[in-house]
């Protein structure tokens, strides 16, 4: 295993060491393990642990000594007492990788950052390769290797792979993205104390994966600011690139300092840097994951024109305004996008953008007025982007009936038919339906939002990222 | 039934009658007894359908004319060519008050606008006020009515009246808010084409109502701006008034001009008005739902001093980022709640806020940990609002175990003995865990918010309400 600083061993690791490896659920070296073991790895994995002969099924080895090869990879699960003759261990066994869980280093006190600068020499002189301290670990999809000191579950494999300053962040974020907004990811490295690899390295090796289309980042500082940039500048020509920096204010800057010991910096000139750079920076937490979902499920926005349907004219004044304040806009409907729409109308209807369904609902029934409605802004090349806003509710409140996410199947299949468009979903109405249709949708690759902005503002980010793409 | 510009009839009604009551399910006057039925209204109903005798087990009225008494409201649920043989019904029959769900007047072309100019001429002959035409309805959750087009299952009461331009706009939203964010409403008023009753003597109206402690608008315009400003200016010094204006981008503006034929105002000149009148503008569809839910569980907060309990710093981080954005600030704590706090953690940790429970949570378990912090929080009076960011996920993948959302009960139990204080939830992790907490603390009067920054916004806006509020 050759290339790229290493980080193969890392990303593309044929065998895993866990130190610390136990038999104790809850406990971070027990979690590594049922992660791995949840999400089918394929190669080969030596749990360590000098009191076991074996955990969750697998053969367990005293000392990484007694491992039958030298792994591509080490997971460090074990307490801040014995991180420092875990790491000697693996510079004995030749091990080139290591992910180092533990935490009690720089971002405790000044003898943990001494301790975690002893590590760094160490492991250098060796050529070990460090992730972290203070990571909740990796991702790796391709090779279905999750090994992460928090409990993921199966996670699916994605186009969008990331960075992040900190485990714990993405940790609980990560359940919630595959749990809840049903969508996975490629690869994920938690940076933690950053002793070796940091975020440019990352970046660079992200932006040169052929599994990875798109790059989302949560960071709190950098280790080397101008590195990240130039490497930023060349990636973001071919790969979407988003980032959540935290530390803005002045509140933020002091929870940072006492967090993963990150010295954060002028906001104005990280926001003027990340810029020019090609990073599309999100707002918000909630923003970076509602963004991360539209890259993961559709194309780029080829341009800022939207298409609305919607079931009220209030939703699609709401969404006009939040087109045009988020620098998208409601698109001019071609002469035959307005034929097609009028056509399918009651003569009465003014037809426009936003295209307010429910005349056509009335006539035509809900689902094919949406179809018909769809179709025709989707042929439309003026129109970048669909967006529809579904009402789902029962027609009767004493004889409410199952919603049928079936009768949804129409739109997945119009967004294969027009794959260079954006299709999105918002939705309002009966929680249960909204739940039971925003499943179905998510499962098929079309991303759902409740209700309608936030859709929007992932839609105007994703729309940004475009702009500084180099066309291919 | 007097005073009050008659709206008593509208809101306290003790009968009622359906003109076009239907028997077939989905149709506007189905839906309109059936939510009736469904709410439990306890006076006198009235369908009136020429063709049936019974209507869901109601006895069914040919004519108006032969219900056995003059009822107080009545709701039309007639096609349009229907409407005005109605109205004249209603005004042989002695009726003061009614409700027109009927579409097809000025939204619609200039011959519907000259009939609902006939309409409200003839009407106000007779003093029969008018809501709507083009409206959805009205509900009033103190006697249990609720006179909805659209089918809104069973709401809940709450301390919140709306006010909406639009009926079909609070329709869909209502039924969201009921089961996705389970929180009910005191009235409901959906002004439609505003021929008569309008958001200025509505919003007058509540504000006298001592049912109603908060009022939340939705509105695409102003019949008489002049006068709304007026009311709004009285009735904020007492009540929180939020409001979502729609409309603010030509985009947005041609939008409306199609939908309820209001015409929209110079947004700027709104913006300023509104703030001048004590209304706080919120920016979207979601932050007004997201600020009713706070406004229905919660007080308003005393200031803009929060204190978050993080389970990880770069929530906190982001939570702190938040807070300066939105002009709240993270509090500094008090020597006491310092000492208090300091006494949970190990010896290591570094308190502050945000506070990173998790040291804690090490030592003590994860809920005695988030008590005891909440507590010393709560208890520090230079804290207003305590809002806990929960990472909820199970604690092994291969044998997850249900999360007992009674463990979370010291939340409510807390919230209810510092009264003063605002107590609110976000929470992250695995969604069936998500869920059932935020069902669970929901009903007892707890708002969660998925992830962390939209229930600091409508924090944010809370405190905005009370800056407009007159100490009492």
């Amino acid at each position: 295993m050759q290339g790229n600083g290493g980080l193969d061993r890392f990303f593309r690791a044929e065998s895993v060491a866990i130190i610390g490896a136990s038999r104790g659920s809850g406990k971070a070296g027990n979690v590594v393990l049922e992660n791995i073991l949840a999400n089918g790895y394929r190669d080969r994995v030596y749990p360590v642990n000098p009191q076991a002969e074996e955990i969750l099924g697998l053969r367990c080895y005293q000392t990484l000594g007694g491992v039958p090869e030298v792994p591509d990879l080490a997971i460090l699960a074990v307490p801040a007492s014995g991180a420092m003759a875990a790491i000697q261990e693996c510079i004995e066994k030749g091990v080139k990788a290591a992910v180092v869980t533990t935490s009690g280093f720089a971002e405790l006190d000044g003898q943990g950052a001494d301790l975690q600068l002893e590590m760094v020499r160490m492991a250098s002189n060796a050529g070990l390769r460090i992730m972290g301290p203070n990571t909740s670990g990796i991702t790796s999809m391709p090779n279905s290797l999750v090994a992460s000191i928090f409990p993921l579950g199966r996670l699916k494999k994605g186009p969008v792979s990331v960075i992040s300053q900190t485990g714990n962040f993405a940790t609980h974020t990560m359940r919630w993205m595959s749990t809840g907004e049903h969508f996975g990811i490629c690869r994920f490295a938690g940076l933690g104390n950053k002793v070796d690899v940091d975020e440019a390295e990352l970046l660079d090796y992200f932006g040169d994966d052929p599994e990875t289309k798109a790059i989302a980042m949560y960071l709190e500082g950098f280790k080397n600011g101008r590195r990240f940039m130039e490497v930023a500048r060349r990636v973001s020509q071919t790969k979407p690139l988003v980032a959540l920096k935290s530390g803005r204010t002045a509140s933020g800057v002091r929870a940072v300092a006492s967090h993963t010991a990150s010295l954060a910096s002028n906001d104005a000139i990280v926001d003027a840097a990340l810029r020019q750079a090609g990073v599309v920076r999100v707002d918000s937490y909630a923003g970076l994951i509602d963004v991360m979902k539209l890259l993961s499920f559709q194309p780029l926005p080829r341009g800022n024109r939207v298409a609305v349907l919607t079931p009220s004219g209030a939703m699609g004044i709401v969404a006009a305004d939040a087109c045009e304040r988020l620098g998208l806009r409601i698109g001019e409907l071609s002469d035959r996008a307005f034929q097609e729409l009028s056509a399918l109308f009651p003569d009465y209807v003014n037809v426009g953008n936003p295209i307010d369904v429910w005349g056509a609902a009335l006539v035509h029934g809900v689902y094919e007025a949406y179809e018909r409605a769809m179709r025709a802004a989707l042929e439309d090349d003026g129109i970048d982007t669909v967006l529809s806003i579904i009402t789902l509710a029962p027609k009767s409140v004493l004889n409410p009936q199952e919603l049928d996410p079936e009768k949804l199947s129409f739109i997945p299949e119009l967004s294969q038919q027009y794959p260079q468009k954006v299709v999105m979903v918002a939705v309002s109405g009966d929680k249960d339906y909204c739940e039971g249709a925003k499943i179905y949708l998510e499962e098929h690759s079309i991303p759902v939002y409740l209700p309608v902005e936030p859709g929007l503002e992932a839609l105007a980010w994703a729309n940004q990222c475009r702009q500084f793409m180099v066309a291919s």
